[in-house]
This record gives C-alpha cells, sequence and structure tokens, in this order.
C-alpha cells in the first residue's frame, strides 16, 4: 500500500494520479478502497476521516516509559479475564492505537508503534490507525520485532493482568535468552495516562437468571464441581473461576459489564471449605445478597469480596498446605504468578467450564426456545429485506439495526450476541466484517448478502448466519454456496463416537468444497451457551483444543466461502449433540450425530440441487420439514401472517428429480455396459 | 484375571473349577486362553510355559539400588536413538520382565515390579511375565505409583539415554513436586548386572545404498540441510541428527544394527563448518572413508569420531558461541543435558525428518518399483494359501515363513521390514499379534485371516495388509470388512489442499464404520522410508504430531475392525501424495489426493458393493485396472503363470448392476412422489 516518492511523482504524470491526488486519494489501484485507506507516503499524509489522532496519546505513554526506563510497552486487547468482548474501561488497546477490531496487539518503542492483527483486519487496521502506527501483517514475530528495536538489558514491560499464563512465558523466555527483561508493570500504563475520557467502571446492579430458565441451583453447582475437586488425584483444596462466564453460570447471575456478554467483573474462589466471590459489593442488591447467603462464613456461604483483592487474598490463601486449580486458557499471568507452583494444579479448562459445556434438560429446552423466536426474528427481516432491497431503500447499517430491533421485539430478549455482520458483496469477502459509516454499502439486487447475527435471551443464546441474493447469481456464485450448504449439511448428518474431539469432525464441513479445489480459512463452529457467551469454549470445530463431543453440547456449524473483492457466504447453524441410531455400538458408548437447532431456510436460487447426492437432499428436506413444523404455529401464534406464507414457500421440499435423470443415465450406461461386457461380476 | 483366596475356593466346589484346576489352568471362564495365561492367585501360581523366571535379575538389580541408595529404578523400551525396533544388546525391559512387546515401561521399587504396557499387549504381558511381576492396565499413571511407593527424600532413577526430553520431564517435574529427586544414572543399571548372556555389539561393516537407488549425494543434502540452518530465523550454527535413519538416510549409508532397520548406531553433528559422525569407526571400510572424504577437515568432509564421545563431544562444542538445532522427537534428554539452554533450537522434528519425509523422484521411483515385486512375493504367498489351507496343513508361523521367504526371493530383498503378522480367527482380534508358538494356530477355511507384513528392498520398504477368507464368511464379517474397505477408499480418494494436517483426514477412514456404530482403536496411517524405516514419522494419519501434507510424501492407510475374540480386520495400503485434478484451486495452492502403491487386490468375497457408493466401486475399479496392467507383465517376466490367472480373476470388475437396480427402485419412488406432489420444486 506504500510507494516511494520515487514512485510517487512518476505516477503523478499520470492523468488518474492526479485526479486522485486531487482528493488526496490514497495510491491504490482497487477504487473500492479509494478514499477509505491511509497512505503515509504521501506528503503531508493521506488520512481517511477514519483514523483517529493519537500523537498524544503516544507522547504520553513514551514519557511515562522514559521515566520507568522500559524501553518496549505491549499492550494487548483483552482484559483481567481474558474475554473475547470487553468492557470499554478495559479497551487499552483501541484506545492508544485507534484500532477497534477485537484482535490485535500493540507495541510501542521509544520510536516505534506497531501493530499485530490477523488479516481479517488488516484493512479495518489501515483505515484507523494513523501515520504513528505500523500495521505488521506477520512479517516478524512480535518477540523478534522487539529484539530488533532494543539492546541487551533493556527493559521490556507489560501487565500481567492482560496476559494468559502461555502468552506471557511466549514473550518471558525468548526476551531473556535475548537479555532483555520482561517486567510486570503493577499498574497498567495506558490506564496512567488515561483521561477523564476513560469510561468508568460498571456500577449497575448484578441481577438473578429467573428461576424457571435454570434447573441447577448454585448450591447444586458448587456441589458438583467440589466433587470434581475430591475426585481429582491432586486433590486440589480450591478452585480459582477467571472466566466471567464460569462465575455468572455457577451463581445463575448475569450482569451488564461487557457488550454483547451478560457478565460481571468479578473473580471466585472455590475452596473446599469456603466460597469467595470477589466483586464490587455495592452492586449486590439485598436479595442477591440473602439468595447468596452472604451473611454467614460455612462451606455453602457466600463470602463478598472487593474485587481488588484477589491477588492479595490468593497469596495469602497459598501459604496454607494447599493446592488451587486453575484452568490455564482463562487464568492471567497476574493472578497465576503469586501462587508457588507446588500449590497450583492446572488444566487447560477448568472444571466449570466442562461441566457448562454439557447443557442440562432445563438449558436445552431454554436454548432451543430462544431459537424458535430468533428464527421468527430473522424470518420477519427476511421478508421486509425482499420487499425493500429492490426499492434501494436498504444498506448494511440499516439492515443492521433492523434486525436488532427485530429480536429485542422478541420474548425473554436482552439484546444481540455480537456485533451484527451485516455485508454486502465484496464486504462479505471479510470474513468478519461489520459495516460502519465509511464501508456502509447499499443492498441491491445484483450483489450476495451475508447476515451473521445472533440474540441473547433469558433462556438461550443465538448465532446465525445467512447469504441471500434477490437477483440472479452466477454459476460460481451457486456452486460455492451449494457447496458450502452440503458441507453444513456433511457435518451435521455425520455419526461419531461419543468423545470424538470436535476438530476431527472439520474435514467434513470442507470437503465438498475441496473436492473443487475451494476452501475457508476460518474454524468451522464454536460453543454457545445459555444466555452466556455466543463463543463458548472448549466445544467447538475446527479450531484448536476444541474437547471432546457429548451428548448436549451445543456447537455452531458454519462453513463458508470468500472470493477476494467479490463476495463472501457462511451458512452457520446452532447444532445439539444427540444420540445417533446405529446398527452396532462398538466400545460400547453411544454414537453421536448433530441436530439443528437454528430454524431458518436456506437461499433457495443459491442452490444447485444436481451437485448434491441423495443423503444431503434427504437431510435438507428433513430439515425443511422440522423448521416447517416448529416455526409455522409460532409465527401463527405471533399472527405473522405474510412471514408465515414466506415460510411455506422458502422450506418447499426439493425434489430428487435432478437425481432421478441422472439414475436414467446411468442405468442406461450400466444397461450398455453390461451388454458389452459379460466377464463383469454382480 | 487374579482371584482371592476365599474365591477360589468357593469355586473349587464346582465341577469346572475341579477339572480345571487338576490341569493347574488359570481362573478365567474365557476358554481360549485356558493353559496360557499365568494365574499368580494359585498356591503355587500358575505359570504358563511362556513366562520367564526374572527372580536372579530382579535380585541382582535391587542389591544394586540398594548400594545406590536408589529406591525405584525406570527401565523404558527403547535405545540411545529412540529408535522403534531395538538392538538385541539394547532390549533391557524385555530382559528384566520377561515381555517382548515392542512398547512398554518397567519400574522397579523395593518390593515391587510393574509393568505399563498398552492394551494390545497386555495378553502377551500375562503370558510372559513370571509372578514377580504386576502388569498395570493404567490404573495408575507411573508417577503416582512411584509416589505411592517411596516418601519424600527418596531416589527414584533412570539412564537419561533412554528418555525422551519430553519423558523425562514428565517425570522430574512431578517428583520433584512430591519431594522426591529424579537422578540421571550414568550407567544403566540392567547393562551393569546383564551378564554374559548379553549380547555384544554390531561389528559389521557399515555398506552403501548403490548408486542407481539415489539421486541425491551426501553433498547435496549436507547442503540442503545446511541451506535450512541458514534460513532458521535463529541461526543455528549446527544440527544434532540423533535418529539413526536420519543418519543413514543423510550420507546414503546402511546397517544391520537394528531388527527390520537398516540402520546403524551413530550420531551426526551437522555443523556449519563441520561434518562429525560419531560411530564405531572400525566397522567402516577404507572405501566408505574414502567416499565420506574422512582424511580431510573441511566443511564437506566427514570426521570420524567414537560413538561413546557424543556427549563429552558436544558439550565441548556448546563452549563456544554456538547454537544447536534438535529435534525433540528423537534426541534423548542424555545429549539435550549437556546443552545450555541458551544454545538450544528445539523444534519437534529435524530439518532432516522433513527434508526426509519428501521423497524425490529416484526415491518415488524405487518406492513403487519395490511394491510391484512385493506384491508379486504376496501374490505368490495367495495362491498358495488358497491351496493349501483347505488342506489344513497351513498355520500361522508356517505361514509367515512362506511370506517371508517369497519375500526374500524377490529382487534387492534385504529382509522383512518388521515381525510378519499372522492371525488367524479371533488372534486377529489382537491388533499387533504376532504368533509364536503358544499362540500358533491353524489356517482354516472357517477363519478369517489377517497378514499384515512387508519387505527391505535397496529401492524402498513396504508394508501391507490383506483380510482373507476361503470358506463362507458371516453377513457381519462382510459387513465390517466391506466397511473397513469404503474408510481405505474414502481416505485414499479425498481431495485436500496442500500443507493439510495429516490428522485432519483420519475421518475419511472411519466414517464408514461410524456409520454402522462400528470403529477401530488405533492410528489410519503412517509414513514410510525408501529402504529405511517402515514406520517413518512425522507423515501420517490419526496420530498425534503428523506433519502437513505435500505431493511426495508416503503415507500408509490402514483402517481395520476387530471384534473381541472372534476376528480382525484390517486393510493397509501405502499410498503415495499426489496432485488432484480440481476445478479451482482457491489458496494458490495445489489440491492433493492420494494414490496407492501397494498391488494387491482385496478379499472379493468379503466385498459387499450393495452398501458402497458409486464413487467408492468406480475407484476400486479404476485400481483394479491399474494393479492389472501394473503387475500382470512383471508375473509374465517372473513366469508365474498361476499367478497370472490369479490376479486376472481377483481383479475383475466389479459391476454397478446393484447400484442400477437400486437407481430403478429411486426412480420409482421419485415419479410416484412426483407425481403425488405438485408442489414440489425442481
Amino acid at each position: 500500500m506504500r510507494l516511494t516518492c520515487t514512485l510517487i511523482w512518476t505516477w503523478l504524470f499520470t492523468l488518474e494520479g492526479l485526479l486522485q491526488l486531487a482528493s488526496c486519494q490514497p495510491l491504490i489501484s482497487n477504487k473500492r478502497d479509494a478514499g477509505r485507506v491511509k497512505d503515509c507516503g504521501c506528503v503531508p499524509p493521506c488520512l481517511p476521516p477514519t483514523v483517529t489522532n493519537t500523537s498524544q496519546r503516544l507522547n504520553a505513554l513514551r514519557s511515562l516509559m522514559e521515566s520507568l526506563n522500559v524501553s518496549v510497552y505491549v499492550i494487548p486487547a483483552t482484559d483481567p479475564h481474558l474475554s473475547e468482548y470487553i468492557a470499554p474501561q478495559d479497551q487499552r488497546r483501541a484506545w492508544i492505537t485507534g484500532f477497534t477490531g477485537t484482535a490485535g496487539t500493540a507495541v510501542v518503542s521509544k520510536m516505534k508503534a506497531t501493530l499485530w492483527t490477523d488479516g481479517r483486519y488488516w484493512l479495518q487496521a489501515e483505515r484507523q490507525m494513523d501515520c504513528n502506527w505500523e500495521l505488521n501483517k506477520g512479517e516478524t514475530t512480535i518477540v523478534n520485532w522487539i529484539l530488533n528495536e532494543t539492546k541487551e538489558g533493556d527493559i521490556v514491560a507489560a501487565d500481567p493482568f492482560v496476559f494468559s499464563i502461555v502468552e506471557w512465558e511466549s514473550y518471558k523466555k525468548p526476551l531473556l535468552q535475548g537479555k532483555r527483561q520482561f517486567v510486570a508493570e503493577e499498574k497498567n500504563l495506558v490506564d496512567i495516562i488515561w483521561g477523564t475520557d476513560r469510561p468508568p467502571n460498571p456500577t449497575d446492579d448484578i441481577f438473578k437468571v429467573p428461576d424457571q430458565f435454570y434447573e441447577r441451583t448454585w448450591q447444586m453447582k458448587v456441589i458438583e464441581i467440589r466433587a470434581q475437586m475430591k475426585q481429582n488425584a491432586y486433590r486440589p483444596t480450591a478452585l480459582l473461576i477467571s472466566a466471567l462466564d464460569e462465575t455468572a453460570w455457577l451463581f445463575n447471575l448475569r450482569g451488564d459489564d461487557i457488550p454483547y456478554n451478560p457478565f460481571f467483573k468479578s473473580y471466585t474462589l472455590l475452596a473446599e471449605n469456603f466460597i469467595r466471590l470477589f466483586v464490587n459489593e455495592s452492586r449486590l442488591p439485598q436479595h442477591i445478597r440473602d439468595y447468596l447467603n452472604t451473611s454467614c462464613t460455612t462451606d455453602m456461604c457466600v463470602q463478598l469480596k472487593p474485587y481488588a483483592d484477589i491477588r492479595q487474598n490468593l497469596q495469602e490463601y497459598a501459604k496454607g498446605n494447599v493446592k488451587i486449580w486453575i484452568g490455564q486458557e482463562y487464568t492471567t499471568y497476574g493472578v497465576y504468578e503469586v501462587i508457588p507452583e507446588s500449590k497450583l494444579l492446572i488444566h487447560r479448562y477448568s472444571p466449570v467450564q466442562l461441566t457448562k459445556a454439557v447443557k442440562d434438560t432445563t438449558e436445552q429446552k431454554g436454548l432451543k426456545a430462544a431459537h424458535v423466536r430468533d428464527a421468527i426474528a430473522v424470518i420477519r427481516y427476511f421478508v421486509w429485506l425482499e420487499k425493500n432491497v429492490p426499492k434501494g431503500t436498504v444498506t448494511e447499517l440499516s439492515g443492521a439495526d433492523n434486525v436488532n430491533k427485530l429480536r429485542r421485539e422478541q420474548k425473554h430478549s436482552k439484546g444481540i450476541s455480537f456485533e451484527t455482520i451485516s455485508a454486502s458483496g465484496l464486504n462479505a469477502a471479510l470474513a468478519h466484517y461489520s459495516p460502519n459509516n465509511e464501508t456502509n454499502r447499499k443492498l441491491s439486487i445484483d450483489e450476495m448478502y451475508l447476515i451473521d447475527s445472533g440474540g441473547q435471551y433469558l433462556d438461550g443464546t443465538t448465532d446465525i448466519t445467512r447469504t441471500l441474493h434477490w437477483g440472479t447469481p452466477t454459476d460460481f456464485q451457486k456452486e460455492a454456496y451449494t457447496r458450502v450448504l452440503m458441507g453444513n449439511i456433511d457435518l451435521a448428518r455425520s455419526v461419531f463416537p461419543t468423545n470424538t474431539i470436535g476438530d476431527e469432525l472439520d474435514v467434513w464441513a470442507r470437503h465438498a468444497l475441496w473436492e473443487a479445489g475451494l476452501n475457508y480459512m476460518h474454524g468451522t463452529g464454536h460453543g454457545i451457551g445459555t444466555f452466556l457467551s455466543v463463543h463458548e469454549w472448549p466445544v467447538g470445530i475446527g479450531s484448536p483444543h476444541t474437547c471432546q463431543l457429548q451428548e448436549g453440547m451445543f456447537t455452531s456449524i458454519e462453513p463458508g466461502f470468500y472470493q477476494d473483492n467479490e463476495f463472501g457466504i457462511r451458512i452457520e447453524d446452532v447444532s445439539v449433540v444427540v444420540k445417533a441410531k446405529t446398527k452396532h455400538t462398538f466400545g460400547g458408548v453411544p454414537y453421536l450425530t448433530f441436530e439443528h437447532i437454528s430454524l431458518v431456510p436456506y437461499e433457495r436460487k443459491l442452490i444447485n440441487v444436481s451437485i448434491m447426492n441423495k443423503e444431503q437432499i434427504d437431510w435438507l428436506n428433513k430439515y425443511y420439514e422440522r423448521i416447517w413444523n416448529t416455526v409455522s404455529p409460532e409465527l401463527q401464534a405471533q399472527n405473522l401472517l405474510e412471514e408465515y406464507d414466506w415460510l411455506r414457500k422458502h422450506t418447499q421440499l426439493f425434489s430428487h428429480s435432478v437425481i432421478v435423470k441422472y439414475s436414467l443415465i446411468s442405468l442406461a450406461g450400466a444397461l450398455l455396459g453390461s451388454f458389452l461386457s459379460q466377464a463383469w461380476i454382480l
């Protein structure tokens, strides 16, 4: 994206160059990016209106670093609970860089400031960061970059509360080997310079999940987890719960601290003989305190402790003859480092995460019911789109607003579960695109449209992606869409033994694409919570460290295909792991399969039945029957007659006619073949 | 398998008990094991003739342990190169326990002696170990067992030259945490007590692979590996080569030290400015010394060093400003521990292993040619079986002897590549069974027979498994066999992008079984060498840590099914990774598929074509055509006319008639369906 000065002057003598310079447009040939991407090679730099001026912030940070003799400061994009979405007051990386994407790490040295983020965010980073910042697309690793920017003895610093244990070690080891110091600064340096514009900590009330939506009381869950502690051979005396969804799940409590996630900032130390909840106490109304038994101190009472005390309290507890169990994935180096190694029991995931992953009957019922209501919202949106897109009145942003609104109108709604991905045409080729005023595109009958959205409901969390076309798709678009759908179906109908690791099934979602030389560069599925996280690990498919699948787990299934600068396709459903009917049961374990609980039909005009096999079409027809039988009564109940008709039309079964034609040809061929070669054996 | 005394007396009053005790048969209900399995609950213990008396050996070891103040001594089943097969003088675990299986670790404390091995060896271990030994089937981990058997401060010892780095750490860390010492004893304690019956070190000549069978000289390979060292960001100055097949491959040299593997005991230290080969010098004839340029010391000369000097030499080299690259999988803790951490660069596999995995044109040609000759040997064996099994004159052992002999008769043969698995009926249910005098079973037309065997040839290594039946198989046997075959075919015809990790494809080999609730409990494939190891990692499928697949890699494909106490099925072919023809090439990388280079037809009477799909049958017919076209001319050339006729009969194509019938039914059904429901959409 950057040109040298000589090249710029040569280029200026072209007409296109002169025209573009006149409007200070970036030096890129791809027209769609014109006006959106910065060019620091221009004098003065061309800056799209989307960038943030970070000069003052960086100056302040560098002054502070100098006073502390720090040469390099590392700023990851997470919070003390390694959350996926983080509260505004924790968005340090976004504030210092201007780049608001969820993934990415900023590193500031005396002279340079660089951001590392993955490919899906490169364009956004270029659009949002000013010329103080460089984007590193993987040319060097962060550690090698730091080694290049520093000399032996220099201090590299970071806040240990925003690093997982593994991440911290991945910096510490090579830096120490390179004779740099890697120092845990107690106070986050960005917090110190972040002025009055820093959003305050949340103070609103923490609330309870309504009784009808849970089956296990917090006391039952505590007993369940303590039983697992007892069964563990290393005999842990306490479990440190760091991830916010774990504490929320354990106590059946929720909060509003984090966008899209109903969590409240807290830690729990669940010991064999006490329960300590580290939280801003003032946020707990009296009835919640009563509910938690906070006025006693026996093993079934919850002791309230200030949120900020976790480190010191842990340190104190660790002085005893104890063993503290932690889940490596969601525990920061900040709390880990105060526990002596001999007092630690580390597993990848905490037992709460693995217990939470298998939904009980009430949670399953809730998730299914939430997906029915969610389907109503999505179907209402699709009917609205069908009427309004041809008029040219819908944009990515107004579309997203509308589907968000329609979800909020459904019963038990608590908002959306992640930022809606509403992407038309080439914007959908960016797998994690979300529209903003700069990139907003009008929906049209000439382009494909991808909508990936979900809701939070008191009884469950939802997540669904559909890709639509209101005009005439190309053959390639139809082929790609159908192969993505075939992948979704092949995975959904696959049969596998209990305890198969999710990852092993990934190939099912890809092979229809692979056979045609197509692919997608992201994972295939993630777990989902019951009014908790929309991405709930360790359940998942095609991502590292997913767990063994058991009946009652929920995962998304979401293959895709992305044609750069043209279109994007993704078909995502949430599916529950259920028992499969198999002739045998080798190994004495139930064999499993999936059942989609998302209930919205696919885009008919993008489906080319002739490349699908009989099993795929049969599966699709059964699914459509189930959609019709489940959703149509609810449409009637909500008096949505137009949507009722739409659903009838869109769930009509696919005929096997194409297969029949094929059978006739193969029949003729086979008869001819048999006739010609009597040597063949039956 | 063990009963308490009370139970024994109760049981004695049954007739069956009295009858069995009279012949000192073990207290097991399963008749087939009668007389073969020990029972230490009897007084005196019932010992099958297959056990080794280890009392004297254990007494000697315990005396030595006491003199060294060692409470527990750990004896793994490997050698200083972490080889799969080990030379007789390195078989310490087998000597001390009596158990000769390749996998398993023995642990001796003052009072107890216990063996850990995996399920496929449990029966064999029970048959071979006397009552000094207990078999642990995973009830406790080795480390927990040691912690139970010792107290704080006790010394646990082992030979660091028979532990990988990871294994050593897996003992050291928890033992230190439990306040036990884990000590590296310089001299192996078993070696000290192993008397004159210990086989001597090999002294025979090391030899060169004939010129026509390699394309890259050792100098070319040295240049290739040095280039990779230079490209590595950590700038290693030397590469330590520990695995025996690496040094053999690098220098195009072979030896006879290890059963089934043409290796010689050695290490190589390949530095940027020198090459050191640590080996018993007296085994190198003058022409090999000339070939290696041993009389000079520049960077393309090979300096010969005594084998035993490796540790000291490494230690000396590590004193300089150097960085030593090691592959973690095949380097022992014994050599690793002398290199300071700051001088180490650790990857999972060494660059030699990854380079060796992609075969060059000559290696590919050699492997294919070796598999043609190997097919001749196997076909000759099958023709012989067809004639002799019905006579009742063939046993597992005589069969194995014959197929081994037939291989040796083929050109360029250098013996067999692993111990032949010749297993009839229920013996085949043990996936890694090999026959011995005690277990030897007569082949019969009433039982399935599994033969897993392979050869070493100067131009390649082979490995093939076929499962046969000369009588009337049951429906279940046919179903299971066909589903195993479908798995083999589905994996073989799968298409995937370059650099897909082998593991990701594992599900292909299983899903036809999984759909029926069947499965197998071993990996699906392993790499194979060119006159090197029959199991050559990191290429593989369905096992941990397999590498990304590239064109020119070779792997076995070997799904199976095992019905305890009844039969075992495995269908194994060696396959080469080749370019696939795909319509598109998303990502700009070639898409790949497999091509079987094993060329022996499957058991026709076990194939039920009606449960296979059209693609599978088409693939099978094309494969059979290729077998016929490739192998029949060689049969003619070897004047094997009976085998020529056999092959013609056994490679006849499978008709699609069954599919045609199915098509007719589905055609009728579809027409009826269309007629009944006009609402259906094409």
